[in-house]
C-alpha cells in the first residue's frame, strides 16, 4: 500500500492515520522516544523527566457550545501531557490567521486561552503569530506545544494487562456530536455541548492516590474505538466493552441515530479512558464521582487475554458480541 | 490605537507586530517569562535551565533555491534556541496540510526535516498531522516547537552596552529576495538563493570561546532593521550602522533596486547579528571567517549612547547620516 495524495482520512485519527505515521513519518523520524507514539514524548535526560508534546487545532466552527478553538488548544495540550503522567508546566502557542480576521474574535480566543491556562496553572512562555493572505487559510489555526514534569511513571499504551478493567470518566462523543451539529446546522430538542475540558483535576487525584494505572488516554480524534485499538495493538491484548455500560447522553444518541454514526468513533475532548487492575476500579470510580466532570464515570469493560491478532469486542444491548470496528475514513474533518 | 481586523502587517515582524504583541497578546498572557520577548523562553526551574520556543512556517513557494519549508521549519526553531544561548535538544513538528497534497512533496519535506535534524543532533520526539479540506488552507503549514539546554547565559535584547560593536555573520536579505523573486517569477542573471541554514555550528564556537556576547539574533521577519530596533528599544540605546560595511550580495542589491526595497527590511534565515564588546570583535570575525557560512562576516556598526528615544542611524555611502526606518507594513507575507 502506498499513499499518493494525502486525504482527509490520513488526518482522521483512525487506521489511515496510523498507517501514515507507521509507514511514512517513522520512516524518516524514527528514534526511541518518538517511536513510543504516546500523546507526549517522555524526555529522560540528565536534568529530569519531562513530557513534551505538540498539537494543531483547526476546529470549525471556532466558537461552539462548551468552548472555542482557544480553550480547546490549551486543554488539548494539557490533556496530552496529563495522560502520560505529567503535571503541565509551560505552554507555547502558535497562531496562523487569515488576513482580515476580526480582532474581537481573536481577543475572545486570547481570553479563553488565558483563563484556561490560569485555571490549570500552566504558563504561556512563548508564542508566534503568522498572518496569511485572505483565502489561503480558513480563519484561524492554532498549534500549541507543552512541557510537563512527569509525576506518575509507567503509564503506557503498551502496558495493558489481562484482567484490567476499562473505565471512562464520562459520557462519550459529546465534542464530536456538538461540532458536527453546529457546523451542519442540525438542531435537537436538548442542545449538544462539547465536553472540552482539562483532565488535570481528575488526573491529579488519581496520581496522588497511589492507584496503579496501566494506561490512560483522552479519546480525541478517532474516539473511543481508536484509543482501544491503539491499546490493543500496542499491548497485544483483546479488549471487551459492553454497550449497556458505556455512558452516552440521550442527545448524542439521538444525533448518532439520525446521522448513522456510532458514538465510539466520535471524539471527546474532556474524557479520560483508563486501564487499571480490577482491585483499583472502585477507588477510581469513587475519585471520579466526587468531581462534577467525573459524575457519569463507568466501568465499561475489561482486558481479555494476550493475542497476536488483537481485537476489540463489543457486547451489544442484545447480549451478542461483535468486533467493534476501528475508526477509519474521515467523517469528521476539522473536528478539533 | 485599536486593531479591528488583523492585517498582513500584524504578522510582518515590524512595528505593527510589536504593537499587536505589546497591546493585545501581553494584555492577556503577561508573565515574567513571556514578557522577555526573546526568541525562546528561558525556563529556570528546579530541574535545569531550558529554552522553549515555537514558530509557524507558511512560506510560499514551499520549495525554493537553498531549501524548502521543512528545512526552514527545523533551522528556524534551532536558530531561535541558539540565539538565546541554548544547545537544541528536542523538536516537535505539527503539520497542517491541504487534502490532496502530493505525498511525493510531503516526503521531500519529511526528508529535509530528517536530514536537518540529524545534522544538528536534535531529536524529533513528537508530532501531529492535521489534514483540512481542499481550499481551507493553501498547501502545507508547519509549526515546530523546540527545547534546548542553556549553555551560555546572559544573552538578551536588553543587554546592549554603549561601545559594543554590531557584527553580522554574512550577507543580508538573501532569503527574502529569493522567496519574493521565485513567487513573482522574477529572474536575474545570477540566481538568488536563500541563506536558510542552522546557526548552531557558528554559535557553538562562539559559546566555547569565552567571548562576551551581549545580544544575538537571527534577523528573520522584519530583517536587520527590526532586529536592531528591537535591541535599541529594549536596551534604550542608539545604534549606528554603516551602509558601506553591510554585506549585500550583488544579485540581492539588484533585486532591491529593481523593486524599490531596502535590504535592511528583507528577512534572513541563516544569519546572526551580534552585539559584543569591541575587544572581542576581532575574535568573533576570526571564528566566523573560519566557517564557509561566516566567510562574509562584517563589523557593521556600533552601539552609541543610552537614549530614552532610541534610534538606529544609517551612515550612507555618501557619508551622510539618516534614521534607518524600522520595518513596517507587510511587504512580504508568507516569506517564512
Amino acid at each position: 500500500m502506498k499513499i499518493d495524495k494525502l486525504l482527509l482520512s490520513h488526518g482522521g485519527g483512525g487506521e489511515e492515520t496510523y498507517f501514515l505515521i507507521k509507514e511514512y513519518i517513522l520512516k524518516y523520524f524514527s528514534n526511541p522516544i518518538l517511536n513510543q507514539l504516546e500523546d507526549s514524548a517522555i524526555l529522560t535526560d540528565s536534568f529530569s523527566e519531562l513530557a513534551f508534546t505538540i498539537d494543531g487545532f483547526t476546529v470549525k466552527p471556532i466558537f461552539f457550545k462548551g468552548g472555542n478553538i482557544g480553550k480547546l488548544a490549551v486543554t488539548g495540550t494539557i490533556n496530552d501531557l496529563v495522560v502520560v503522567g505529567a503535571r503541565p508546566l509551560y505552554l507555547t502557542v502558535g497562531f496562523i490567521i487569515e488576513e482580515g480576521f476580526l480582532m474581537e474574535d481573536f481577543e475572545k480566543i486570547l481570553k479563553s486561552i488565558k483563563e484556561e491556562a490560569e485555571k490549570n496553572k500552566i504558563f504561556i512562555v512563548a508564542g508566534d503569530t503568522k498572518i496569511v493572505p485572505k483565502k489561503e487559510i480558513d480563519g484561524i489555526f492554532i498549534t500549541t506545544s507543552g512541557i510537563g514534569k512527569i509525576v506518575y511513571k509507567g503509564i503506557s499504551c503498551s502496558n495493558l494487562k489481562p484482567g484490567d478493567v476499562i473505565i471512562v470518566s464520562g459520557s462519550i462523543g459529546d465534542h464530536g456530536a456538538c461540532i458536527l451539529a453546529e457546523r451542519e446546522g442540525i438542531k435537537f430538542d436538548i442542545e449538544l455541548q462539547s465536553d472540552c475540558e482539562s483532565l488535570l483535576p481528575l488526573a491529579e487525584e488519581l496520581f496522588n492516590s497511589k492507584i496503579e494505572i496501566h494506561a490512560m488516554r483522552d479519546p480525541t480524534r478517532g474516539g473511543l474505538a481508536a484509543t482501544l485499538y491503539e491499546w490493543a495493538y500496542s499491548s497485544q491484548v483483546n479488549i471487551i466493552i459492553e454497550e449497556a455500560l458505556i455512558p452516552v447522553k440521550p442527545q448524542v444518541k439521538a444525533f448518532c441515530e439520525a446521522l448513522g454514526f456510532e458514538p465510539y468513533h466520535l471524539p471527546c475532548e474532556g474524557r479520560m479512558v483508563l486501564s487499571v487492575p480490577e482491585k483499583f476500579a472502585e477507588k477510581v470510580l469513587e475519585i471520579f464521582k466526587n468531581h462534577p466532570s467525573g459524575s457519569s464515570a463507568q466501568i465499561i469493560g475489561k482486558v481479555l487475554e494476550k493475542s497476536s491478532f488483537p481485537q476489540v469486542i463489543l457486547k451489544t444491548l442484545y447480549g451478542t458480541e461483535r468486533v467493534l470496528e476501528n475508526t477509519s475514513g474521515e467523517l469528521f474533518p476539522r473536528i478539533c
